[in-house]
């Protein structure tokens, strides 16, 4: 029955069963955590053999080159190919770096800011403003490094099946809209993915900017919670029968699949957007660590060797996502004040509270020994003009405190929604 | 004897010999290369067991935390105080980062230019001009990253114990002077240090631009050609005693130690300075490969197992420079034409010609498949404003190659200067 419907006097009884479950779960003493976006140490297991790769054997890579000397800036081919199948594109429009594709999407907007990219008139910094294009929620980082370079940002919601195209299509008609964030698949924090129609209407749309680019931050590609793995879309496909050939920055990466921050990033797009940050990249280093790029090869042979290995994350990863999303709806479904997403992929569940409650519900938790990650988190400024929306990671903690914590989530979800009818 | 001292007869008669030498060495179809400064196959094998490490077993830093999951942006301490002890600093001064150095020092440059230096009045962007001190001969990319920032690049000569002392001092008088690069020990490329007294010159002379930085290069800080290991000089500390704490950046890395380009880089400074640093870091990304931090931990175990392996590289690479330095002597010592440097570690051999003969050496040799690094290629934007200077990479090469290839040389060199004399 929906809290609005509850009669005074209901309301107070609830109130006070609500308050006296409250009590008993800061006396239950918990140290728990919810925050953390991480994988599980289970998770990490599943790549125990990359420990002790490439191995003392064979150390040339697929063009015969020796992997522990220098060069070979865009990356040994044995792990391009392989991402390049994941993500149904071709070789030459990927290359492969360090561990972090966020660097890379750093040192994109870096360069651009400083030089200008392939197809602006001007450095971004010469430019009165930039502003950029934020679906919220969306991912913390992302919003941190475009607050970094002091860039306006604009949000626009994200919809069930993307960010909302129209609100897109008015914003890039200001020339001072330079760009774009997206994860396209399994979203940060919706667990939600990009439509194909969206998408080509991203490829599409007319911008006033004549380098406007969207960094479709691929992120969460394989990462399923099922067996099943969607097609990634081909936004530089899409892109370049548009005309629009240099619009996408697309990125992914082995974090999450391999070793958090110690994997493999992939930087993919049109041959002149790559050539473009191939010169800066080739000023700033002679080129990425081939040894852990070999590893990566040797350990999942093939693009099916990766979905052997997300398959295992799924298993390990589906039943605490499942017993968020059943707790969740047994104890707060019939009340009405929150709404989720039930994500089919990713890390994270997004929570809509009633509004105003987010950021109490942050401190009832703490107060209880709960931690969860702050409210407004997901937006720009860590500003949530409703103070709304949570973010929930199940990953990390083992599924017995995942329960615990997240009964406590909801005694103090509700307790929050009804302090606020009250007040 | 010197060719000066030779009268026309003799001097056309030892041309005639030696474009006699010249003719023989280009009908041997050699195919040679001089020009990299990489290791050989014989030095990466001596890191070989780092290709199966961290191993499989325990995967735990020294403060307990799993190096497989996200986090820690100083990278771990086990790695750190290695190198802490290794340049006799201390471990907070210095943070460990991925594999390339360079790409620290791009970031560094980077991030002033966008943001200012924590002693910054404002961005370097922001400046009318930025000029920049670049002791020549000295390493060619250190040159590029500052070309491509657009900073006007002031040469002082490097003499035998380090960069110029008077001229830095004049120079700096200069508030757009912000910087200056220098390879303290076994420097790129001609092998020598820079003595104590430079040392403590460069840390304690008043500068006009409050925001001066010196990258501190210690690329070879442990690659002795001998036993002996020289004592890094500590200019964090000379120039904290100067009271001028945040003026050196100083830099180090694994590579030409383990696997090129597959290590681990280091940034050393005051904590003013590397809490600025880390500030923008923990924006650019989540944190270093702490994977492969542990393997290069393990692999050392501590300051003394880098020693025992630089050691091994010394016992590759001495033979090969005292080979070259022997051919320079017995084919050139007589005539006059050539000096070189006689390094005591590091990677180059650095020659001066006679005035406008270096390129044309290049040529000749080239002519007859015998690859050299340009000539220029030690200055800012490639000009060698005497066409004097070359640079020698024997480590590559095997060795009868690389006689074939010196030999090969000395002929070209001595043609060049006869060719010259006649003109």
């Amino acid at each position: 029955m929906s809290l609005l419907d509850l009669d005074a006097d209901q309301r107070a009884e609830l109130l006070a069963r609500v308050r006296q479950d409250y009590e008993e779960l800061k006396a239950s003493n918990l140290n728990l955590d919810l925050t953390r976006g991480k994988p599980s140490s289970e998770q990490l297991d599943v790549s125990h053999e990359l420990l002790s790769l490439p191995g003392e054997g064979d150390i040339k890579d697929a063009s015969g080159a020796d992997v522990r000397n220098y060069g070979n800036l865009k990356g040994i081919t044995d792990i391009r190919q392989i991402w390049a199948d994941l993500l149904g594109i071709k070789l030459e429009q990927i290359v492969a770096g360090d561990a972090s594709s966020l660097n890379i999407m750093f040192d994109l907007i870096s360069a651009s800011y400083i030089w200008g990219t392939n197809d602006s008139e001007r450095p971004w910094s010469a430019e009165e403003k930039v502003k950029w294009i934020c679906p919220v929620p969306g991912y913390d980082r992302h919003f941190t490094i475009t607050e970094k370079f002091g860039f306006e940002m604009i949000t626009v919601p994200w919809l069930e099946d993307g960010p909302d195209l129209n609100a897109i299509r008015e914003a890039v008609k200001d020339p001072q809209v330079k760009g774009m964030w997206v994860v396209p698949m399994f979203a940060n924090p919706t667990g939600q993915s990009v439509s194909a129609d969206i998408a080509r209407g991203l490829a599409e749309m007319e911008t006033a900017a004549p380098d406007f680019r969207i960094i479709w931050d691929n992120a969460y590609a394989v990462h399923t919670l099922s067996e099943s793995f969607p097609t990634p879309i081909n936004v530089l496909e899409l892109a370049e029968q548009a005309g629009n050939p240099n619009r996408f920055w697309h990125m992914a990466s082995t974090s999450k699949i391999t070793h958090a921050g110690a994997g493999v990033s992939f930087f993919a797009s049109s041959e002149a957007n790559l050539a473009w940050y191939l010169a800066i990249a080739g000023v700033r280093g002679i080129g990425p660590n081939k040894v852990n790029q070999l590893a990566h090869a040797r350990f999942f042979h093939d693009a099916e060797g990766v979905r052997v290995v997300m398959r295992k994350h799924a298993s390990l990863l589906a039943p605490k996502f499942r017993r968020v999303l059943d707790i969740l709806e047994s104890n707060l479904g019939e009340y009405d004040i929150a709404r989720w997403t039930t994500p089919e992929g990713g890390y994270f569940i997004s929570v809509d509270l009633i509004d105003g409650t987010a950021a109490r519900v942050v401190e009832l938790a703490r107060e209880a020994g709960i931690k969860l990650t702050e409210a407004g988190s997901s937006f720009p400024l860590h500003d949530d003009p409703n103070d709304r929306n949570l973010r929930l990671a199940p990953s990390m903690p083992p599924i017995n405190e995942l329960e615990q914590a997240m009964k406590g989530f909801t005694t103090c979800a509700l307790l929050a929604a009804l302090e606020k009818l009250e007040a």
